[in-house]
């Protein structure tokens, strides 16, 4: 019974990974909150985070509720239902409580690392960082605790035959959580920024973060809504399903030692665990007080000792193994997973250039803000489309170089290669989630800094902190972006062999499956249109509330009365959860309606179009956001004429413009692929069924 | 000898139109030219012309010499390769021509046009529209002229088994001229009207065409060069390629009556030109003053006229044909291009409710203009991408509806019917041409009519047959998407057929195959890029040499001096050469960088890919461009405020953004995709070269 220990080994470092997550929650609870002020400030921000949570949780439990029993009746017809049943509610479960603690240390950090930039930069930093690794623990322990203990139960009960297709069940759960808090969140984020911006910014010039501003709470609460719940929820979906892909992908790998390398993927993931775990502490140690050399550094540092440690894994697995093809199969998928991960880094890398200030792209950026707003715009909408080019070839390159690795080792089992990269990119995700968690708690640390009067001096030591953040930001997005796509392409392959193996394949020539392909790549333009529209909608409504509360209440602008924050969270909130409808319909209705109508091959075609159209659509509105954002705080820096000129004005057009694509759409597109893949995947069973075939033949659709 | 007669039908209706189109010319240019001033304008526009067509064709000429001596050693080595290099020429020589032709009667035109406004506005309709009519028949002739005879002289000498083979040639030479013209054309036209609008409007207050302007002629010859040269070239380009890849399809027919059925495109494009021609003169005799009506009108009339002698066509094919299946497929056929005309004309009302300034999505763009700069954007980009999903709707049903039928009628024929519908679709074109080129023409006119100080009424006359111009465009524009997109639809299947069918099909789940998709969808991202950064880069120079002119000689202001227009003529005619250097690279050499390294199953994915995502961007830059530019003049008619206000400010940076959008990235994307899908037909040959495969195995790369 070798398989328990490495199950064991899952479990426990899962264990591990949440003990750690309190560990570092209770320690950042314990620092000084500050002053009366900055906990006042604070203590709206997590008031009102609180009411989010309360508010989607309620919707988020009704809608899990609803799918918990289509999913009794409409998967695979027979008794294993309430099991993915069961799984589904665990994955959702899982997700919600990793989301609500992260949140919960994010807005209590925040006052606490302002505190702390008084000390200096170092503990400044370390309150944030270890605040937003709370999320990151979280989200790997959850994810470990709930794979393994799922894959172990199944296998032991022998309730199914492969454990491997009820753990669809969680990683469905996941998402459904993710496409809440990503989307949802993403318009929640922006309905406040953009509303705040609007009214108080333009119209009464009220400095950022002004809290005479109604929506400045909405605002902050936004960003660790999007940041932290948001960010989290997207890549524990993504994590979970680059396992899953994988765990399922075993089919396709013939004689070989099936049940080892079923467990592999969740071995691989604990190691990258501890090498996450190790970048933290080691970054702990580390004598720099340059905050942005700290969060790339661990980044780097974590990728280093992970391709390290998964050797280490991979000879442990070894051990178990006697036959000498197997056991070389095991070390070319090392390769493959360290393939991922340094895929990982460089798709990062490429987002980096393309958004740093200076470097050419953002440089141009600014450059075309002295010709006004259109060229402002023109010029950010074509250096993010030319940025999709760079990560697409890594993308391919690990794919392809993954596929020959695995395939050279044991024929056949390119396929499982993908997946094992794609588990390899997101190995470390621990680290990922906290970079970027460390983000808003950063950004609020500095408003409140400045409310409660700490002084120039900590107000510039929490913009260092900041902008370090906003660095790692667009590394950690390009990784983001990366991984989810390497995970729905090893997804489209679990999905082909859970639809038989598809011994047609998936023809492009046969225009059925043609018109799979043309509406899946359609799919993700329209996903994206609709969220920036729901974001212009939601901000006019937030418009006219501030509007309202100045023009009812005129002591709210001189600062004699607090203005009404909890109106202007409440449609944030609400407006989030109206406008997640129709996104929830494409991601989960289409696929359902394609596999229906169409048939399987269709919908493999289906989901290949929305995977690569919904690569470049993240890639190029995460990057060309992220580099107007830049050019703009380049020229608020002083360049060009600084703050106030018609360069600025220009340049904050072009940031406006890219604050729904590189935080509402953008990154909500990889929730969208992972949804879609796993719907699929999930509901293969119903698009098998002949019957539909013949309805849709009856209709002439079936070709 | 039934063959003959079926192509001599052809040959004489290509010989009608050209003559067609050399009697409207000569009546054109008999009409009354204005006044002094007029036809001093009117000269410097058809100087500007005639230097842009120099300099243009001179390098054109230079690569198409070069392609020739590539096609005679690289493809299908061998006794034809000859053939192909002649025939290539032949297509570059005609689509020269043509769109010679119809710049040199356009840019005369146009005085003509504001002169004959004096008179009434049908008679300035009529100027404008038969002076259109030249390029739309010389289009129409020169193809038909030139498809029938190769296909006649090389079945009649039997220098080749297929003769559409050939015809390929042929086709590949309009689509360099259309890479040139489109692209080129573009780059140009909007090089003249950002520059002119930046410093003359923006800067000195110049109001629109004012003659003071140094860039205002380069941008009277930029319309032209778009809207008559490019369009012109690029339905050229993809009327030609539906037949041939109709032809190519002929082999998948099995045995039916071949031959009939090659000649058959031919045929039905015979008999669209007549509805056209039928159109045109009812035209003429409709009493009517509304000129949209007229335009639009003529559009339907021609539709209908179409459909019922395409029935005509048919009944005369079938008096050829003794089998009774064979009598049945020809009817299902004209079903097919019954389908695919109609859905031209559904994608047409798509984008024409997309753009309408009356309709909600161009009316929201014009309030969100009142929220400024940023918002106008959102707005205008997200209405953009939502107008990507009903044609892409149409699209897909008029592709499985042909093909459901055709293959209904005779098993295996469904790929010929899609083409048919291609062929269907543009059977019109000579009326889609003669709408396109009639919209510069009034457009100069308008300018014209002003500067010859024909007063207040006259003017209001050519604006209103401006207006009228724009609307139609909206309408042909996507009538050209979806044509384009039908059109390499089936080319895509030509390719399949001509690269030994591809018995293993193009299966997504082959890695190698999932990166040639891969690359595809990227590919029309990375082309618009380009072409955006290409015109600001431009646009750039073109703004410093209108400020060199107006610094150093301070005469050209107050009126005293001309402008030196040739040097803006200059610099937007070499850049829109120099910066068509990238993308010839991307649709000639990306195919076939793919094609050998990757082999032809890639390469169809690749194609598949472009296509799919190319359909996606072509409609939504074209769109959003449309509808910014309508929401401006919506206002500019003294909504919201009209102009001046704030509100108009913001939307003129949307109708900037749009410009290159609308005019240079957005149409060039069919230009685009048909070159590439030409290259890896022609150039099949290479691919399918086992030497390459090896050596692409040992550097790992052909999975």
């Amino acid at each position: 019974m070798e398989v328990p220990l490495l199950i064991i080994i899952a479990l426990i470092s899962g264990i591990l990974a949440i003990l750690l997550a309190l560990l570092f929650a209770r320690n950042v609870m314990k620092e000084d909150p500050g002053n009366e002020k900055m906990q006042e400030i604070s203590g709206y921000i997590a008031s009102g985070a609180k009411t989010f949570i309360e508010v989607q949780y309620k919707i988020l439990i009704l809608f899990v509720a609803g799918i918990s029993i289509i999913l009794l009746f409409a998967i695979k017809p027979g008794e294993y239902s309430w099991a993915h049943m069961i799984t589904y509610l665990i994955g959702a479960g899982g997700s919600m409580w990793a989301g609500w603690l992260g949140m919960i240390v994010g807005v209590k950090a925040n006052t606490r690392a302002a505190q702390a930039c008084t000390v200096g930069i170092k503990k400044g930093f370390e309150v944030s960082f270890f605040g937003g690794c709370v999320m990151g623990l979280a989200v790997v322990g959850v994810a470990l605790i709930g794979v393994s203990s799922i894959y172990w139960i199944a296998g032991a009960t022998e309730i199914v035959s492969d454990p491997a297709t009820i753990i669809l069940g969680f990683s469905f759960g996941a998402s459904s959580v993710a496409l809440f808090a990503k989307c949802g969140g993403g318009i929640f984020t922006k309905t406040a920024d953009v509303g705040a911006d609007l009214v108080g910014k333009a119209e009464y010039n009220l400095p950022e973060d002004d809290p005479r501003n109604p929506a400045s709470i909405a605002d902050n609460v936004g960003d660790n809504v999007g940041d932290i719940a948001g960010m989290g929820s997207d890549l524990f979906d993504s994590y979970v399903a680059s396992i899953v892909a994988a765990m399922l992908l075993t089919g396709t790998l013939g004689v070989i030692a099936g049940e080892i390398f079923a467990i592999l993927p969740i071995l691989i993931c604990s190691f990258g665990l501890f090498a996450s775990i190790i970048g933290i502490y080691i970054i702990k140690m580390w004598k720099t007080d340059i905050p942005s050399k700290l969060l790339n550094g661990g980044t780097y540092l974590a990728t280093a000792i992970f391709i390290g440690l998964a050797a280490v894994c991979i000879g442990l697995v070894t051990l178990f193994l006697t036959d000498s093809e197997d056991i070389r199969f095991a070390w070319a998928l090392w390769v493959c997973a360290t393939v991922g991960i340094l895929s990982g880094v460089v798709i990062g890398w490429t987002s980096d250039y393309f958004t740093r200030e200076d470097k050419t792209p953002t440089r141009n950026i600014a450059l075309a803000a002295q010709e006004g707003h259109a060229v402002t715009i023109l010029s950010g909408f074509s250096y993010g489309l030319l940025s999709v080019f760079p990560p697409a070839l890594g993308l391919v390159a690990a794919m392809a170089g993954a596929y020959w690795i695995a395939d050279f080792a044991h024929a056949g089992a390119g396929v499982y290669g993908i997946a094992i990269a794609a588990v390899g990119m997101l190995s470390i995700v621990a680290t990922i989630v906290s970079n970027d968690a460390y983000g808003p708690i950063c950004d609020n640390a500095r408003g409140i800094a400045e409310q409660g009067a700490l002084g120039d001096e900590v107000i510039r030591t929490a913009d260092k902190l900041d902008s370090a953040g906003n660095t790692a930001k667009a590394i950690t997005k390009g990784f983001a972006i990366g991984a989810a796509n390497l995970t729905v392409l090893a997804l489209l392959f679990s999905f082909a062999q859970e639809a038989g193996g598809l011994p047609q394949g998936i023809n492009l020539l046969n225009p059925s499956v043609l018109i799979g392909a043309f509406l899946g790549v359609v799919a993700p333009a329209l996903f994206s249109a609709i969220l920036v529209l729901a974001v212009q909608r939601n901000a006019g409504k937030m418009v006219n509330e501030i509007r309202r509360q100045f023009e009812e209440n005129p002591k709210i602008l001189t600062g004699e009365e607090a203005a009404d924050f909890n109106k202007c969270i409440d449609i944030a909130t609400k407006g989030s959860i109206k406008e997640l409808i129709f996104p929830s319909i494409i991601s989960i209705l289409f696929p359902i309606a394609i596999g229906i109508l169409f048939g399987v091959a269709s919908l493999g075609a289906f989901l290949g179009g929305a995977i690569l159209s919904g690569f470049v659509f993240a890639i190029f509105m995460s990057n060309s956001g992220g580099a107007w954002d830049n050019a703009k705080k380049w020229i608020e820096d002083g360049n060009l004429g600084g703050k106030g000129t018609e360069t600025h004005k220009a340049a904050i057009t072009g940031d406006t413009v890219g604050d729904p694509f590189k935080d509402t759409s953008g990154p909500s597109i990889n929730t969208l692929l992972v949804v879609m893949s796993l719907t699929a995947t999930l509901f293969v069973g119903l698009f098998l069924l002949e019957i539909f075939h013949y309805g849709a033949g009856i209709i002439g659709f079936y070709l």
